[in-house]
């Protein structure tokens, strides 16, 4: 059971796992982070949906976010030809991954950003650019790795629960490939409220 | 110099300070983080705007990220009768600050989000709720603090820069108590594209 009193779908006899359940408990708060979460994942890039997916999933893993990780991890599978082998590779040893070098150096600033804002130096920056990084590309990561380190504390934080069968996750990630993130929370809160 | 290039101000020579240099360099992301932003410090709620800055300035010191806790603590002064002295005492020791044993529990909470979702335990929502905290309260406390956790490390993530004069940040928490987070951000981003 979550540290509050989340709301509870009737189908389940419990609340949504995952950040879903305080989402359906907060809808004010939801919205703008689904919306932010969809700019940035899901809006137009120079970089694929899978290598933003890659990098939510690697900061997630590395704060050992397990719903988070599971989640983002299906997603980014799913927009990368069903390879959850390479998704299990980067989240644990991206440097050794079958990915761009410029994705390489991308992660690099990620996993910078999830110890510390001050932890990217110069270097890190300049090795992006280098690998043919843009500024906007660069902006996009270290918002990416500094939105999860949000979302991972604020499911980890109200001690929401998890599945662990990787089927429900592949599932529901097919619903976000589909829909986005701000309606498929949408449809959990409707789902709630009957 | 910030680590890209951000817009740059007419009347300062340079980019805006903090948060709002990357703000105004992507405004389809900073919409949504000022909306949340909003709804967490300026939204209705049975905590005061004086208190729920409070958790936001010393996530921002616990985080060592100048400009945040800079900002913040001039808001939460700004609205605590210009007590700076008293935010100074909340930010690097809240224990023995004059505030309420509920607010104490509240910080208590958010600096285990700080530093991890995980840190939060039964027994830090069991004290809350013994000093009357109410679930919304402790949810959106878990919230600011992991709100913060990203906008901190966006902030240092792509090296902005502070200005060190206090003046400075209290004049400008001056205009966020009257005009909020987006108003301010906006008419910012419209200065850079003059």
């Amino acid at each position: 059971m979550a540290h509050i009193q989340l709301p509870v779908v009737p189908e389940l006899g419990r609340e949504f796992p995952g950040i879903v359940g305080p989402m359906t408990f907060r809808p004010e708060t939801a919205a703008p982070i689904n919306e932010l979460v969809n700019v940035l994942l899901r809006g137009p890039s120079t970089l694929t949906r899978g290598e933003r997916e890659l990098i939510a999933t690697h900061v997630s893993w590395r704060n050992d976010c397990f719903f988070c990780q599971t989640i983002h991890g299906a997603v980014a599978a799913a927009q990368l030809g069903n390879d959850e082998q390479l998704v299990h590779h980067v989240k644990t040893d991206w440097e050794t991954a079958e990915i761009s070098p410029k994705l390489k150096t991308l992660l690099n600033i990620a996993g910078k950003v999830q110890q510390g804002g001050k932890h990217v130096t110069a270097e890190d920056v300049a090795a992006a650019r280098e690998e043919g990084a843009t500024d906007l590309e660069i902006h996009d990561t270290v918002l990416i790795a500094a939105t999860f380190c949000m979302a991972n504390r604020y499911v980890d934080g109200l001690g929401t629960w998890a599945p662990e069968d990787p089927a429900i996750y592949r599932e529901r990630a097919a619903g976000i490939v589909l829909h986005g993130y701000a309606a498929v929370t949408e449809a959990a809160t409707t789902m709630v409220q009957r």
